[in-house]
């Protein structure tokens, strides 16, 4: 962050008395447009919806390449085609995969629950029967991780996002010693909401580390894996490779899912782990399905063509949603560069910008961004129960309005920062 | 059954051993023609999936009626034109209806998982915090109801499926003193395999039984309520507004989708119940899934239009399917009838012709008719743990294959099932 102006922190109460006031009006005019915009959700634009249009007249064929009718019942973990090109993109063997339906985060849901109620390849017992489950959350995160874990009764443990990933020496001290640490999560690219990637070296380290539980889990959400904002394509680090070399074949299970890729919710998702965690989670999916939509697989198969047509087509989301991203960053930096009242990310991908404001006006700032027709994600959102124990985490999600409205909201974002770090500093 | 010949069961010693004679004679003839025949799987046949390409296709629009883009996220409780359309198959209110993705096996296993690991509405603790839980399963029954619940730890307690549904009497004294009895499966309508169906009088017992377990559920599996084979398109019994007037709404969840109306594992699934289950269903979804693919459910929307257009399809499929069951009859009677070793099903619906060979020798007859290059379903597959206790029954799936191999099948397998009698009454 530039610094052009002098830190607001330590200004002289007469100039902050006069940049409230100034702050206030710049807020009374935001208010009087009337706005009604909102960067709640990771959404796809309708533009960004378009680009996959042809979807809706495909696929042409019923038929999979072994002549399979994709029409009737079968065939548990999905087409071969599709698991290839899912598994080109993720860097892993197609045999380690299983193409599933239209949730990513159903098929972390069934994971977690089948090791609640069986155990899994390593488990001594179903986590279940445990007194205690927890898992290591690092935070800001996602925050359907962290309710999922709430609603399932695991005890959530935090620890850094670091630009690099998760604080790894954190992560080793809770895992090392507690037996009832069961998992993490983890978005290794392109995180949310930090835009962290998780390095090379990180990876070893977290697949590597000892764990006093013996079926310790990494859920490796990639969910933002080819989802590129800059030429820098990042290549995720080799989860399952590095677990394997580590001897803990078992500890990472990927996932992916095309929702931010072709429709957001009619998409494909997919799985990818060892063999023996893949037989574990087929067997328990031969109990609760009969097989996947096989017509909508085939669907984005013939869409794609093969896994470099969905990066050519990754590169066309691309130019839809930077403008907006570097949109966040005109208004942000317009307003707020050399305060010292916030800082934030500048993602090379993935859906979302992190704004951190001063300790204890985040609730404020998204109070008064409400006030004026902004809807931003609830304070805390980004932390398991909804609770950032410093209050200055704000997750800002740019993609789904049209570009117009986010240079409007986030200047308008950019006063409420202001203005709230004001109002507490002036207090 | 007519009984145009003698009985074998009463015929002299040397009467069957030249029956036997004759039925080896034609059973080396039946292998000899060396068939390859699968009458395993209920799947609809590809003239049946064809009756539905039009799908391929649609949606021709990306917007439901009120104008919501289906191709972005949420919606967890599905379009509300399909939920009409199914909430008039069904008979309930569309404001109980949730619709979701391509399997109501899926929703089922929700349900029941969501119990084990939540409980419901009127559960004092969840049911995995219970010593036993106990399901009451009508036998013979469906398959995947049976191994689901053994996957998941929940005992079976069998009563006799009649013509008119679960035998009441026998589950009444189930359920009234245990409160470890949880619940039973029932398919209502043309119940796999008998093709049972449930009638008013029955429906109203279940619902308004006392039972000793305060959130004991009816999973109402009615997958075949539209699946009529002949003009008696018999209506389901009314299970919600049943149980809500006998005092207990929460008793039954309702669950059906199009596998077996448009394609086999990429149609649209829902549940019905309560106010207070749905609710507790959706909030339960709201941590495992983002909304089911809307997409899908509006592409069902734009080929049928409205229900009548759901049971004008059903009709196509009658005309394909009905021949086939007019020869599982036609074949089983012009070698079985009369003889006494053989009862089956006269479906009016559904997917199933229910066998019973003579005691201890069904398993025998599958063997046979292996042998022979006729699959048929595994002996004892319609009971708990695959256990048929008198080895008599025997499923009969004849929608699948081509007519005239449905006649070639059945000859054969009405050739097993007299030469396996003989070895039994010979032996």
């Amino acid at each position: 962050m530039t610094s052009s102006i002098a830190p607001l922190t330590t200004a002289s109460p007469e100039e902050l008395a006069e940049r409230l006031a100034a702050a206030t009006r710049d807020y009374a005019a935001l208010q009087a447009t009337g706005l009604k915009l909102d960067l709640t959700r990771g959404k796809p634009g309708s533009d960004q919806l378009d680009l996959s249009s042809e979807l809706l007249g495909l696929p042409t064929s019923y038929k999979d390449r072994n002549g399979v009718d994709v029409r009737n019942y079968g065939g548990l973990d999905g087409l071969p085609e599709l698991r290839e090109i899912f598994a080109d993109l993720l860097g892993v063997d197609a045999d380690k995969v299983v193409a599933g339906g239209n949730s990513s985060l159903s098929m972390m849901y069934q994971v977690v629950t089948w090791m609640l109620l069986k155990g899994g390849p390593d488990s001594p017992r179903p986590w279940s029967e445990e007194p205690t489950v927890k898992f290591v959350c690092a935070v800001p995160g996602y925050d359907r991780h962290f309710t999922m874990l709430a609603e399932l009764g695991i005890e959530m443990v935090t620890v850094p996002m670091r630009e690099n990933g998760p604080d790894v020496e954190a992560v080793k001290a809770l895992v090392a010693d507690d037996p009832t640490v069961k998992g993490m999560w983890l978005v290794p690219t392109y995180a949310n909401p930090t835009g962290s990637v998780v390095t090379t070296e990180v990876a070893t380290e977290l697949m590597a580390m000892p764990t006093a539980a013996p079926d310790f889990r990494i859920l490796w959400d990639n969910a933002y894996a080819v989802h590129h904002l800059t030429d820098d394509e990042t290549l995720s680090a080799d989860a399952l490779g590095l677990a394997s070399e580590a001897g803990h074949p078992n500890r990472p299970i990927m996932f992916a899912s095309t929702s931010k890729i072709t429709f957001a919710g009619a998409g494909v998702a997919c799985l990818a782990a060892s063999q023996e965690n893949r037989d574990w989670y087929l067997q328990r999916l031969g109990f609760a399905a009969i097989g996947p939509d096989k017509v909508n697989q085939l669907r984005h198969v013939e869409l794609f063509g093969d896994a470099d047509g969905v990066r050519a087509h990754m590169r066309k989301h691309r130019a839809l949603i930077a403008p907006k991203f570097q949109a966040v960053q005109d208004a942000l930096g317009a307003r707020l560069d050399g305060l010292g009242i916030a800082r934030w990310s500048k993602p090379i991908g993935g859906y979302f910008v992190d704004l951190d404001v001063l300790d204890g006006t985040a609730a404020r700032v998204i109070e008064l961004a409400k006030d004026a027709g902004i809807a931003l994600t609830p304070a805390g959102s980004a932390f398991p129960h909804g609770k950032d124990p410093d209050d200055r985490n704000i997750r800002i999600a740019p993609t789904y309005p049209p570009l117009a409205d986010v240079e409007t909201a986030m200047a308008g974002v950019a006063v409420c920062v202001e203005l709230a770090a004001l109002e507490k500093l002036t207090a």
